[in-house]
C-alpha cells in the first residue's frame, strides 16, 4: 500500500520559506505574485486494507507528519500491485 | 495562472529526511517499509499563456527550486478563473 501526504501551511499563516522562494525568484527575474512551500511525504505501508491504512496515516499526520495548528494535510492511499 | 511543482529526491539517492521520518514513525508504533520526503511549491504566476508559464516554471526549477543532480521535479500549470 502506498500513501502520499501533502502538508501545506494553512491559508493566512505566515510561510517564511514561501516568501524566501518568491523573493529569490523575483531577484532571478521571474515575476511571481505568491509562493507557498509545503512537504510531500510518500510512505510504503504494510497495511493490507485501504480504510485501515488511511486511518493509520491520519494518526501519523496528527502525531508526527504535520503540525495541525499551522498546517493542513491531504492524504491519498493507493494499492500497489 | 497557478503552478504546482513537486520536487522529490531521485530514486537511489539517499534521503536523510525520509529515513528520519521512517525511524520516528517506527518508534511511534507505525510499521512503515519506506518513507521519502519531498517539497511542494505552489506559485501564483502573472503569465497569461499556459505554454509560456510552463516554460518559465521549468527555468525556475533549473535555477532555484530543484537540484537536478539529486532531485527530480514535476510541474503542473493551471489557469485560475
Amino acid at each position: 500500500m502506498r500513501a502520499t501526504v501533502v502538508v501545506r501551511p494553512k491559508p493566512g499563516i505566515l510561510d517564511p520559506q514561501g516568501e524566501a522562494v518568491r523573493d529569490s525568484l523575483s531577484k532571478l527575474g521571474f515575476p511571481v505574485a505568491g509562493a507557498r512551500v509545503g512537504r510531500i511525504v510518500e510512505l510504503e505501508l504494510e497495511a493490507s486494507e485501504l480504510a485501515s491504512a488511511r486511518a493509520q496515516v491520519e494518526r501519523m499526520c496528527e502525531q508526527l507528519l504535520a503540525n495541525p495548528l499551522i498546517e493542513s494535510y491531504e492524504i491519498e492511499v493507493e494499492t500497489v500491485r
